[in-house]
């Protein structure tokens, strides 16, 4: 739509109000001068319903997800709402082997909201929306009275495209034999929102690996391994991501710890707050089941790209019919990592 | 995901925990036994993080659309925030003369949400699914704590595909001399709700005008009339969707005010609130906009299917260099339909 032509400009230093939701004046210049600014595309410079856009030829086969955000703080170290909302949706795609094309954003905003702070997580999803390539060809902002949510809460969704050709993975082709490979540390994520949470502070500040992950995904179909399954172990960390596969592959899982790369900060703050890494949010990292034959090549893929580089082998797929994810411990013991049963961090994403 | 095979059946007279947010067995649990129950497909049962969907051959155009929804109450007459945002999706999609294909759904919600509720909800959300022939191919859950959010909001995607050789339409497509045509009395959803709220009674209820209408879109299409722009009136209402337009075009609006249809309960409703019905959201009416020559072929095929059988024609589009919506009123003046410049009607949709 173009720029609404009634009023003043948008003043930042203001806060959210229910007529920004009330599909008038207010709202439409929100959307001009704040979405529209910021996440300028011809499909959104339209202004209608939906994005009218062209299927690329040279998919076959979408893919389609949508994930809700409710992270609290807003803005933490290493990124923000926006900037985790848009890399998780690309993730979600990058995760079955499409390259991420098309994204939509819902808000629900809450009475009050400084604008100011709007405005800079507006900015920071752009940002992340510009780095992946992507585009944000719809979008919707409902606007609810003080008190009724807790300054913003955005739902995203993706579409993206299989490239021809490429072999389907999914959560349930993981086979009996096959290597586990991790992309990097554990826990950052969540720890990173905890420590800021509990007002811990460490030497080495913990920082989320939030990051878009398709790049990496592109090296490691590149490598030619015969990859089964993707998946970024986010809310519920690597062991409930592990717990899922084993479910959805009618498989177990024999981990060895040692070879789990954990930051020592991480690590630290873990022992401090008396939680597992293991169950700790991920917002950067991606777990990848492959062929035994080829888990060296893909680790190789996987290290030689920037967001790899400190990939590991941590384990293999095991025939069980109870569907256990199992750790050898350091001491030579072994422990189970059982479902999540309660809930350990409420809102890390 | 296969059924979790750990612990109870759930109970649907409890309520909605944080545990069912946090990604482990709670949660695994509500996704079976609720979500995965009630919108059953091979997409969504495979428990990937996004659904892979072969793009139907006869498309060369998708439209991707959002919405997010906050209606209050949850529960109304002629419908739920489950039916609404189906709905209100499938239109969105329909607006841009698209068939819907597949939807998403992202929940946020609230700590203590009764799950007898939550259950209702998503029955009728997959029962609205049904009916319009799509499917919920990916979902997302998220719970935030007591008190900050209002029971529960639900953010819809969809994805739908152009038919090949359908003309694109716009709210940028209106021309002067278009005709003007809505599907049916306005005003409805909101004073529904709105009675709702202020505990109005009438002897005739108000019932939301809640429906997907992409079958009324095909059977539009199939009248040969050059339409050229069609909208669903919802927040805002009649008055704002016609100002939008105005400026996306660069046009302005003459109505008759005596041929926009308004059922009496509405009017009064209206009268006795101080509300102006043509700002009023509809969720189950479109506007559509055609070429002067094909209005009365495209009234016809309107009027013949039973969501248009009220279905008139109320003005035209004419030159105005000020965007103005104008109306001719019953005692011959006439008056201009403005921007909504603040909050009607909160969480209307």
């Amino acid at each position: 739509m173009p720029r609404n032509p009634f009023g003043k400009p948008l003043d930042l230093s203001g806060h959210i109000e229910l007529a920004h939701g009330a599909g008038g004046r207010a709202q439409a210049q929100l959307v001009a001068e704040l979405f529209a600014r910021h996440l300028d595309n011809p499909a959104l410079a339209r202004g209608d319903d939906g994005a009218v856009l062209a299927w690329p030829a040279p998919y076959a086969r979408l893919v389609f997800s949508t994930d809700a955000h409710v992270v609290a703080p807003l803005e933490f170290p290493g990124g923000d709402i926006g900037r985790l909302a848009v890399n998780g949706t690309i993730n979600d795609l990058a995760m079955m082997g499409a390259h991420p094309l098309w994204l939509t954003v819902g808000f629900v905003l809450e009475e009050g909201l400084p604008l100011a702070v709007l405005a800079r997580i507006v900015a920071s999803l752009a940002d992340a929306v510009r780095q992946a390539g992507v585009a944000v060809v719809a979008g919707d902002t409902k606007v609810v009275e003080r008190g009724k949510a807790d300054g913003l809460y955005l739902t995203t969704a993706g579409v993206g495209g299989i490239p021809a050709g490429r072999p389907e993975v999914s959560g349930s082709f993981a086979r009996d034999g096959d290597a586990v490979l991790v992309s990097g540390p554990i826990g950052d994520h969540g720890m990173a929102i905890m420590s800021q949470r509990a007002g811990l502070t460490f030497e080495a500040p913990i920082v989320s690996d939030c990051a878009a992950l398709h790049s990496l995904v592109e090296a490691m179909f590149a490598s030619g391994a015969e990859i089964h399954v993707l998946r970024d172990p986010t809310r519920g960390g690597l062991a409930t991501t592990l717990n899922e596969i084993a479910l959805q592959s009618q498989v177990g899982f024999l981990l060895e710890e040692a070879a789990i790369p954990i930051r020592p900060a991480v690590a630290a703050a873990c022992e401090f707050l008396g939680l597992d890494p293991l169950y700790v949010a991920n917002e950067g990292k991606l777990v990848a089941i492959c062929a035994a034959k080829d888990a060296e090549r893909l680790l190789a893929a996987m290290r030689a790209h920037p967001l790899g580089r400190e990939a590991a082998l941590i384990g293999r797929v095991v025939q069980d019919e109870r569907r256990f994810v199992r750790l050898t411990t350091r001491l030579g013991g072994v422990r189970i990592a059982d479902w999540l049963a309660g809930e350990m961090l409420p809102r890390i994403c």
